[in-house]
């Protein structure tokens, strides 16, 4: 008699939360501030993070992992940035566990960054539930996706602390409900900071990196 | 201690297999051929089936049950075509599973349809390994999602009988790199037939439409 589905993913769970603390501790102790992205599949990570890596690396010493179910194609696209970028293949896992991005640390000084970034695999549920260590999780949600998704995701925009709309440049020809979007964000994680960028456009970059800046600015005094 | 993950995986993905068969034979028996649609969340299912649906009733006895984890957003926006449907609401769970196609099913009479649609949930991972019992299944993927993603995710590609870009009205705008895309879906499915279209165009409506009636014409005259 096999045990509920349920039970092995609890347990699961909980072994990923103990190795998500080990690994905050590890970036606390290193004094190192850690980000990961989320989103469906071609909402923008890639395009949203190599632009980020591109301007933060003249100030910032910055490193970023990636994951996917198959192919380097994203470490590839981040490394261009000249950030040193690892791929995570998840083989058939639709989400990043703690343990891979242990494992994929390998040998990187922790101690000599002052960014991580953690993309993960693009979906809107999988990966809702695995901490991963991060300090701030962002959620993507791109403009050619509907208005309508945080509704239907709710999960995967409550365990985020900041959404940020991608693709604005394309909200018109999309006829992107943006009142909707707002409405929904609102509804699913009322309060949360809400920013609307374009990668294209570089529109939005600005407020996003002025946000990060602050939030590394407290950490150093202490202040979180 | 409890069994590994796999385990349980393999006894969930029998008992689904089991479900599958026997919706199959219903169907079958009753002469309703059934398409499902699977892709990344807002790459433009429902889209496409409203389109698809508002056309086929005037002609065929069309149904749609259609799954996500919360809201009946797209159930209301299907039944704007005028065809029965139904939401299946899944909670946590990021696919369909048969038994939940079955149960959704309820008290509809098989034998009054020609066409039955089944909408999955959002998502590229998921819903590759469940048989919902569906003479046909497509993949959709929208031109702004990036031309790479049948590689990334090679097994929502390889388990589809159909691919279908969407949203070709934009592909211009957000550069979409059409010949990339059908090398990789070519590279994963050798052999896969593509058809593009734009369900604000309506392009590409007519030569999808022509394989469906193409399909219930073999399996009327006893080809298929």
């Amino acid at each position: 008699m096999l045990p509920r589905m349920l039970d092995v993913r609890t347990k699961i769970l909980k072994d990923n939360d103990r190795v998500a603390r080990s690994l905050r501790e590890r970036f606390d102790a290193a004094g190192v501030f850690v980000v990961s992205l989320v989103s469906s599949p071609g909402a923008g990570k890639t395009a949203f993070l190599q632009k980020t890596l591109t301007v933060l690396r003249e100030r910032y010493r910055v490193a970023a992992l990636v994951g996917d179910l198959a192919t380097e194609n994203d470490a590839n696209r981040l490394a261009q940035s000249g950030a040193p970028v690892r791929q995570i293949v998840t083989g058939t896992v639709c989400h990043l566990e703690a343990a891979m991005v242990d494992t994929a640390l390998g040998d990187w000084r922790l101690e000599e960054l002052d960014i991580l970034f953690i993309e993960n695999v693009g979906n809107l549920v999988c990966p809702s539930s695995y901490d991963l260590g991060e300090h701030l999780r962002l959620v993507l949600l791109s403009t050619t996706e509907g208005a309508d998704k945080p509704l239907k995701y709710p999960t995967i925009f409550n365990t985020a602390d900041l959404a940020v709309i991608t693709k604005s440049d394309l909200a018109v020809a999309v006829e992107f409900d943006r009142p909707a979007a707002l409405a929904a964000i609102e509804s699913v994680r009322p309060g949360m900071t809400v920013l609307e960028t374009s990668a294209k456009s570089a529109d939005g970059l600005a407020p996003w990196l002025a946000i990060l800046e602050e939030r590394l600015a407290e950490r150093e005094s202490g202040v979180a």
